[in-house]
């Protein structure tokens, strides 16, 4: 029996966003942990297709029609055949925080063999404070047990808020093509008991798979790029959201986690039809990694829709020489902040984001 | 039973180093693990005191009047009545590798309830290489059933030559003075399965307690500073040793390591003393810590001795006036490089590293 907490933690701060093409009967054995909050399921490919969401969950779903409808031409911003759809769900959401989880991913156990509830652990991550500008050995410092070490700064120890809760994966790991075909019966069998922040300064590969986040923080930088029908690349759509994010909570000082909690990834996806999609990718990163690690942002961005928008600038200017996909991708990242801003539109009082030059809304 | 491997690795590459003022009977628990390897004893406080070493171990013994007699005047930049002393032994040594381990600490067991032989992990970690540039989610690529995840630049996948393995404390956490004060029972019972690289630009603070290090590619910087006996600070030997030597990997495109293995820490250490030895530092670290942020060194400095040199000049220049124990340490700092490169003569063929200007050997 699995154990959850009387009141669930942020029910109403939080929503859930799937994106699927098929029924979500992987939702029954996360009941116990998901059923008290809202679900924005967004589903990708043929949208005259039925998906089936068991009985007793609360929510929306959105299938390309809708997308359409809402967005406009905006729209094309949002990927079509390709899970970067998922970020549809991320701006249309009105709560301060969103769990994102992979249709083939189950409840992990922990190593007493107890569920684990990775929502649970992601809005504890969430809650608690990041530490980028210097290094714990033991890890995080705020979990029961642990502290700050000696030689830690005082000054440091409050911490700054925490953007980004990136969770891990027992069984099938998170591989790229060329490693699933050299390694197709590896699995990932090890617990680590720990929780990080990602020091300042330092990329991370974001997976989308099992992932957290403060909307209200980074939401706008969680754009998951153009990916699947009808462009070059594939299976980037995280990773290219998690170096934008990282970039910007690295200048705006707020933090990322990565480590607990694991999920179950059940099934390997077929590495064949991955090399397919990744292998622009794999080779354009090797741009993409000293482009990121290059980036600064200049004191007057602010905002996170200003870093944004300065990163397109970016994108346009350094690697649109790279492949003609960048000046597209740099056009949509500018799309997807005025869609971001017209469906969240910034309470009175508070100063809109400023939009380039020539950009309307 | 204690399982050891048939050959020791690095057995006649390695020496362990051990400050002490007490007979070292807690060697008898490492006995399956280090007899095998050469111990050199830096003997703390009264040379006329004799340690005892248990029957069956191969080591040399330097108390102060042996440092003096091997050092002469430059006996001044090690330190006296004070853990601090070890890194003579780093310096007297011959060997490619040093592991060095307090004579309070203990085999500790992994979650099987196995004795964990934490200097063969220790050599394992030297040996495989670093992943500085890049974070992995899935911690230590190379290790068996982990990889580079999905997103990892392949360009980066062959690491850089791993420089220090810092391992970690069950029991006892190593904790400040205040921290100690405050939580005076708590104790680190969190074994967490992970080795990670520290991402380049990132400080950490090294603890000398289980402490293993390549002194081929940066014995220089493994300076424990001026502590203890006539010192206004005790307690920051390992920190500021961590700080120079953090600095000069990231300068010098080396590795440091962080995790497994764990030891056992038996005791604290009485926290109101240490809060008289570290006061002082824990105001001054407020400093120390932005300004080894800022260090950076030229493109000459292409030895561990030419970095270390250019760091005691800037320590000199800019932390000088937080206070003149700054401008002591500095001078050591050149001393201690002096007293190196004599008793480290660099083999025929291979380019003396510079001294700086009015440094004479």
């Amino acid at each position: 029996m699995a154990t959850v907490s009387p009141t669930p933690l942020l029910k109403d701060e939080l929503d859930i966003v799937i994106p699927t093409i098929r029924n979500l009967d992987f939702l029954e054995m996360w009941r116990p942990f998901f059923q008290p909050y809202h679900l924005i399921i967004v589903q990708d490919g043929d949208p005259s297709k039925t998906i089936k969401v068991p009985e007793g969950f609360d929510y929306e779903l959105y299938n390309r029609n809708d997308i359409n409808r809402v967005l406009g031409p905006k729209a094309s911003c949002i990927s079509f055949k390709d899970s970067a759809c998922r970020c549809f769900g991320y701006m249309v959401s009105k709560k301060k925080y969103i769990y994102t989880i992979d249709d083939d991913c189950f409840v992990a156990k922990d190593p007493s063999g107890k569920d684990i509830n990775a929502l649970e652990q992601h809005i504890k991550n969430l809650l608690c404070p990041s530490t980028p500008f210097f290094f714990n050995t033991l890890y995080e410092p705020y979990r029961d047990g642990a502290d700050f070490v000696r030689g830690y700064p005082f000054s440091l120890r409050e911490g700054v808020p925490t953007a980004v809760s990136h969770g891990l994966w027992l069984n099938i790991p998170d591989y790229d093509a060329p490693t699933q075909l050299v390694k197709p019966l590896e699995r990932n069998t090890r617990y680590v008991d720990a929780i990080m922040t990602i020091p300042k300064g330092t990329l991370f590969p974001m997976c989308g798979m099992n992932l957290a986040f403060n909307r209200e923080l980074i939401g706008p930088a969680m754009y998951f790029g153009l990916m699947g029908d009808g462009q070059p690349i594939g299976r980037y759509d995280d990773m290219w959201a998690g170096w934008c994010t990282k970039v910007i909570c690295d200048h705006l000082g707020l933090g990322v986690k990565t480590g607990l909690p694991y999920i179950w990834h059940s099934k390997a996806s077929n590495p064949f039809v991955n090399l397919q999609k990744e292998y622009k990718g794999i080779y354009w990163q090797e741009e993409l990694i000293p482009f990121f690690q290059s980036v600064t942002l200049p004191k007057d961005c602010t905002t996170v829709q200003k870093c944004y928008i300065e990163i397109s600038k970016q994108v346009k200017a350094k690697l649109g020489k790279v492949d003609d996909y960048f000046n597209k991708l740099a056009d949509a990242m500018v799309t997807w902040i005025e869609a971001w801003d017209e469906l969240n539109p910034t309470p009175s009082g508070i100063k809109p984001a400023e939009l380039p030059n020539g950009a309307t809304k």
